[in-house]
């Protein structure tokens, strides 16, 4: 079964439109979902930027919300962007690399997305353990385990390996023959192009 | 009939996608399509930009022409960026102006895209002129033209409504309700939008 990457990062608004649909919609393509939480920070502070391109550029950050808003009820989803925005996603990445290796990681992605972007939460701590528990996991021994080095090391491993794969903005998908999508709207061709 | 507006830019990759397909698509629709011509160099300069954000940003320059030989080729469209990118596109915003009061403006649009990003023509008076003979227009008289001052307030009057619509980008397109669309990837989305 041919295998896509998707790369994600908890703080990022259109890595929620995507995380909700990608299994389905893998699954009707006959396409496996390799899980790959990341951290936008530093690949966007090599860029020049300290916050997010929507905080930037105001015009773009006011499209955002309404494109959100119209895409998320086409789609059945609600939505509420978590004040302030970003939120900082270190935490829920490091739980999302050990839910990775462990296969909880999708459960616990759409949990945390869900109440992230359907409803505004912030990535605290009750949050987190929230989403921890709706994916079946004991929620106060995982974070504890989030905070050993080999994780951190992990997710630091992972960020190094999103920037030499070129990859600038969340969502991205990585087909096995290497081919960069970037962005939800681009879902749909990344799965068709594993299939070729 | 309902009316949507497309702004669009000569010299934007994006735009090249949506003049190739906005009129059979809106027509499908029922929509009718007014022709919006304007120029992102003011509006990219107001956000502290002096080029295109491809330049700017090279993964993101990387990727989009990638995505853009892709997305051509599942359109059946050919795709070759013109050099060096992007182009002054002045002249040719004048002359779409012109197009846009008297009918002319789509076959014009779409011939110099067609010529521009599909083989990667410079926006130069020889190119110009042949956009406008596809288009069935004199060339020379209506290059002459396109230099009268009146002309040229249009335009820049033009680009002033853009800003003030809180356009950002292009391809962009706006319904008769209001409501601002971005990117090529959103006409479905916004010829439906047009039909509520």
């Amino acid at each position: 079964m041919p295998k896509i990457q998707f790369w994600y990062e908890f703080a990022s608004n259109y890595s929620y439109l995507s995380a909700m649909r990608i299994e389905a919609l893998a699954g009707d393509h006959g396409v496996d979902v390799a899980w790959k939480p990341f951290l936008l920070g530093p690949i966007f502070a090599a860029q020049g930027w300290n916050t997010s391109p929507f905080n930037i550029y105001p015009a773009k950050g006011r499209h955002m919300i309404r494109d959100m808003e119209r895409t998320c009820a086409d789609r059945g989803l609600t939505f509420r962007l978590p004040e302030p925005f970003p939120q900082n996603s270190l935490k829920a990445a490091r739980l999302a690399v050990i839910g990775a290796d462990e296969g909880w990681a999708p459960a616990f992605t759409r949990a945390l997305f869900a109440l992230a972007f359907g409803e505004g939460a912030s990535l605290d701590d009750a949050v987190l353990a929230q989403a921890l528990a709706i994916a079946g996991q004991d929620a106060e021994a995982m974070m504890l385990r989030a905070r050993n080095a080999d994780i951190k090391a992990r997710l630091k491993q992972q960020n190094e390996q999103a920037q030499a794969l070129g990859i600038f903005g969340a969502p991205s998908f990585i087909t096995e023959s290497g081919e960069l999508f970037w962005g939800d709207d681009r879902l749909e061709q990344a799965l068709a192009w594993s299939l070729r």
